[in-house]
């Protein structure tokens, strides 16, 4: 039914855009291999054998190499012991061909992931998670911001969409998506100054706050939980949900959904982002911008002032 | 005029609060020193004749020294070099008697603050501005929050309105006050699981975001920025500003003013905080808490899960 109606927002690209910025990527691997004879490289940690995890890092490292960059991981099986993980870390600290170090999360239950994270070297930590690096986004002065919030920035200012003056409404609040974004949305400073909202379980009347929204970002994790209803006429629309749903006519027995019904919210919204191909491909496509960002750091130190 | 008029809100009064809380960290200091054989200690360390930071110093070291911790302070002239000023810290960072650092800011001009500031050893980091100890906050795990904003939460949770549920409008986003209470109040856990939306100079129809706010914070530093209009019935209204006003009928040529229009306001709001004698008083209250933190997890260590 609804596949009929012809859409009436723009369709903001993660695949096109993240293609873009892969392509700047390559183009400054190759200008810091020549200047310094530097390859920029990105080492990720896997541990254990959820399918779903061992495909982001394969796309990961594919990602690395078609960009240039040189790409190492260390996977360790489901029963690795903390001590074990952390020393895969500490190894590539040490390493100098690794400017950037992810580790796929979630990590098995039983692991203390505060603790691997903060033994990542804060100069390579590229997912951009470590309180050092959390607490200098807070302050405005980021070297690495967390990917999927950076890569959220950039499909919106590169599409028009600057967030100056904006009421941005963010549902959810995880670690990696909900609480980055808004430090990165509130700054002063290029992506910056929205009025920023963040809504989560606790908050009442959330369509009242989602249809003051002028951008409105779904990062809640449940299939189709914005519904047209809840979003104003000519809203900017992110969706970071990947949701499997169960479908048997699909060939693998499930589609993926957004957090946000397509159907009808695109017919609101001046501008949607499509799931699969909207901020999951920036994701990745921003690791690399911070992998590049940590060869540089490795090179010229940080930034200290801003 | 307004004067005449009888307060509709209740005073939510720093002052009382503050000594409440300035009870407990002395009885703490006193199980700590007899359980550990640990005085919890606090330095400060002051660069420059400003006569303002000059009497905040001695505000903070005489509410040490009545709680029973002990103090200590280091002070350089204005004319202090960063070198000089780094080794200030890093004596401290050394100093085992000295469990909490305050470095009073602002610095003078030319000092890089964030240099000075990362130089804290972020286990004596009670002002919790390290971009470790803000990262930390994000996450929703502070060791030590920084003071103003812990001690906003304290007297919101203290008069028995605890941010759940509410939509709370913060007015600023300063590294010290605005952005780490909007990581506060937006955590899941005590003294947070508001909604909360974060407004500065780039917001466009700022008393339209006010009047939703069920809990709204002034930290803009203009005096009676807040007026009437832009207030909801029955809000609870914080008042972060301390402004010197011009008034050659007061003994010293100023008053202070908050950056709410206390008059006007308080017939509006279910509860107001005054200034003097709001918020003030918790900065420093919370700032004997967080020293005792300190002492704490010199003996015992830092919570890693969380």
């Amino acid at each position: 039914m609804w596949g009929d109606v012809p859409v009436a927002a723009t369709i903001l690209s993660g695949t096109d855009l993240s293609a873009e910025i892969r392509a700047e990527v390559a183009a400054g691997v190759v200008e810091i291999r020549e200047k310094h004879g530097v390859t920029p490289g990105l080492a990720v940690i896997l541990v254990g054998d959820d399918p779903a995890s061992a495909v982001y890092v394969n796309n990961k490292q594919r990602a690395c190499e078609q960009a240039g960059l040189y790409s190492d991981s260390a996977r360790l099986p489901g029963s690795a012991t903390e001590k074990e993980i952390l020393a895969a870390v500490h190894a590539f600290n040490e390493d100098p061909r690794v400017h950037g170090i992810l580790v796929q999360l979630p990590l098995p239950d039983g692991v203390e992931q505060h603790r691997i994270i903060e033994a990542i070297d804060p100069d390579k930590d590229v997912d951009g998670i470590h309180p050092y690096n959390l607490g200098k986004l807070l302050q405005g002065r980021p070297d690495f911001a967390p990917c999927t919030p950076a890569g959220i920035v950039e499909l919106l200012m590169r599409n028009g969409h600057d967030p100056t003056g904006a009421n941005a409404v963010i549902c959810g609040r995880s670690d990696i998506v909900g609480k980055p974004l808004a430090a990165l949305l509130m700054q002063r400073g290029r992506g910056g100054n929205a009025t920023v909202t963040v809504c989560h379980t606790r908050t009442r009347n959330l369509a009242e706050v989602t249809r003051a929204a002028d951008i409105l970002v779904a990062a809640i994790g449940r299939p189709e939980a914005i519904t047209a209803d809840m979003v104003k006429d000519g809203a900017v629309v992110i969706d970071v949900g990947i949701n499997r749903v169960d479908d048997p006519s699909a060939r693998r027995g499930y589609r993926l959904k957004g957090d946000v019904e397509f159907e009808s919210v695109s017919q609101k919204a001046s501008a949607i982002t499509p799931v699969p191909g909207g901020v999951g491909p920036m994701t990745i496509a921003m690791l690399l911008v911070n992998t590049l960002t940590a060869a540089r750091i490795s090179i010229h130190g940080r930034h200290h002032s801003g």
